[in-house]
């Protein structure tokens, strides 16, 4: 099963290229089709795209009890293998497994595949289930465009899903009484801590944010203008990358420009503008404020020496996930006391968990390394994910 | 004339964009051969794609006598009007003044408009006159790519000119007797000047290069992955940036970061390679060398801090350019004692003195803005400018 998906979107001797609505991502949602097809399970693409595989119909055992686990099958730009996909394959392999066992379950049962979770191509994270809870408007939604500018309703029509079909779904979350999704940890704290623990549980998600960082300078020639007459904005942006470092490092927070993009990026050009893209998270939101609130100050500073002028924008922001502490004293338990974990990361899960009790699995990522090809999880973990997965649907659906 | 070629590759309410060998580029070219035809001169392209239209036609008058004059038609990415263009117009305004003046050539005079000087598409500058003097290998040039992977050859094809064709051309720079080219001047320093002149003399060209800094880290999660645990080279690349500014201002040289290239360039992942153009220049050759190696000293040691392996690739170098004394102190004192004014900017004159006698003169730039769309030469100061050359091209060709 795992052997079928690895080769799909993968870029010889690099990493993974999974985007949402691309070629590589409907070679997956293929994949899941046929998982569900092989076991005989109901397969249903719901009105924003996400994939569910039922075990009993969604329909039997009452409403508002199914037990749903799933990730998702998209990766960032030169992802890793297990970032998404393990979820998804440790789902249909724990179905496997309760059937191993001759677990009976008693409430409805299904693995879904979120469509969208890294927001890689159009800018936006947990499309699908962002769509579905009503975080993010249809409208909005349609109009995102790519890197080509592909608009997403385009993207998604191409690829034989209709855009017009998108929205909130209460009626679909209505009937899950509970979602657990398992997930790669992206983080050493399960390797670090003590007991040798090869499966965790989510305790919060940081909250986090995007903010756009215009820097404004004025083109000019670089080999001929005096530096006092410049009005460079690469300087302000490289003291701005060094104060975030500098100020998440003071307050136990992350900071990060990974994007930038400079016009007009001549290299005989002093650049006219200057955008960088801070992605940010803290253990908690005055935290993060405080710290987002020292870069704009340190960039404004040095933009007033350089003649440059700042502009910040908040391009997203989701607050702190705190998962349901029933379902996760539940799990844990369960596990004989796995670790809880909090996490910087964002994840379906976390989206999910405003409209029904949700929960994380994670597993122990050796390097902690994650978005890159070098992300791995080992096989007897993974195997152990597996059983504890198996575990904890047994507990919600069968018990 | 000058309105006819304003609104090509005008971008609505920025720069000019006239990249060689692109269809901007093509209209450049046709109105060349236009100008050329309305004037009766005889029209060629030479073997590298320089456009060359002859008054009493390249063989006449004896060999080795001819007088030349022009600059180039293409820009930067969002370019200003002048920086190119201004020459061509001027040369052609100029052969109309001698005509009205009633003065008789007694050697061949040509106007020349040299093929991607700014190196803005394909990364390397002078491609045409470094191609004709032997500077620029025929085979490395058809080889170079730009941003979408099209080669110059490709490019050349494209555009009708036989890629096949390029190499030296010595018999065609032999018939050369003089070059002149007319430049807005690139800087404030005849505006600055006692005297209020709108016109000097190129008295030098800096030495200059480009190096490329490869910046090599780990891509990661930059939601999860701790800061102790990153291996950065945004850090690295900010820290060079502001070494370069520092290193430039205590040597009296120029040193600027205006192109970056950035993978995988997500706003919520790590980099895990970042690409930096550095552009320097220097009054002399040593102190060029020497900045250039303390910019490289300071990258390497953070990026040893940072977990970053620095690369530093030498893509383009050219030596400090000295124009011919006697051309240049001839053109001078015909000006009546126009200044003599060195400038970090390349031109083709340059790469020409290596072949050729060769001289510049520079129109007044108030502001010293270029490449920008900002860059301005006021309307009697560009009168006066062809007046100049006139002047020049009397006494060159017609005593």
């Amino acid at each position: 099963m795992w052997r079928e998906l690895l080769p799909v979107g993968r870029v010889s001797g690099g990493g993974w290229w999974r985007h949402a609505w691309t070629g590589a991502d409907a070679e997956c949602r293929d994949w899941f089709r046929r998982q569900a097809a092989v076991r005989g399970l109901a397969y249903e693409v719901d009105r924003n795209g996400n994939q569910w595989a039922w075990l009993g119909g969604p329909g039997t055992g009452g409403a508002g009890d199914a037990v749903v686990t799933g990730s998702h099958l998209d990766s960032v730009p030169g992802g890793g293998a297990f970032d998404g996909p393990l979820g998804v394959v440790s789902a249909f392999a724990a179905l496997d497994e309760l059937h191993g066992r001759g677990a009976r379950p008693l409430r409805p049962l299904a693995v879904a595949n979120f469509a969208d979770e890294e927001g890689a191509r159009f800018g936006v994270a947990c499309v699908g289930s962002r769509l579905a809870t009503g975080q993010l408007d249809a409208e909005r939604a349609r109009g995102l465009r790519d890197a080509d500018g592909v608009t997403l309703a385009e993207a998604m029509e191409r690829a034989g899903h209709d855009p017009g079909a998108l929205g909130p779904d209460p009626g679909r979350l209505a009937r899950v009484g509970a979602f657990v999704e398992l997930h790669i940890e992206q983080g050493r704290r399960l390797a670090a801590a003590p007991g040798d623990r090869p499966v965790g549980v989510a305790s919060a998600i940081w909250p986090h944010g995007r903010w756009r960082f215009d820097f404004h300078g004025a083109a000019d020639h670089a080999g001929t203008t005096a530096l006092a007459d410049r009005r460079d904005p690469m300087l302000t942006y490289a003291t701005t990358v060094l104060a975030a470092r500098k100020k998440a490092r003071l307050a136990g927070a992350l900071a990060t420009f990974g994007r930038v993009a400079v016009e007009p990026n001549g290299v005989n050009a002093i650049a006219s503008l200057v955008r960088g893209w801070l992605d940010s998270r803290a253990p908690d939101e005055e935290t993060l404020a405080a710290v987002v609130a020292e870069i704009e100050r340190a960039a404004a500073e040095r933009g007033a020496r350089d003649g440059v002028r700042v502009t910040v924008t908040r391009e997203s922001f989701t607050s702190e996930v705190e998962f349901d502490h029933g379902l996760r004293d539940r799990l844990a338990r369960l596990l004989g006391g796995a670790p809880a974990l909090p996490t910087g990361a964002g994840h379906d899960a976390g989206v999910l968990s405003a409209a029904v009790p949700a929960a994380m699995l994670y597993v122990r990522n050796p390097t902690g390394v994650s978005h890159s090809p070098a992300e791995h999880a080992g096989e007897d973990d993974c195997a152990a994910g597996v059983r504890a997965l198996a575990d904890v649907l047994e507990d919600l659906a069968c018990a």
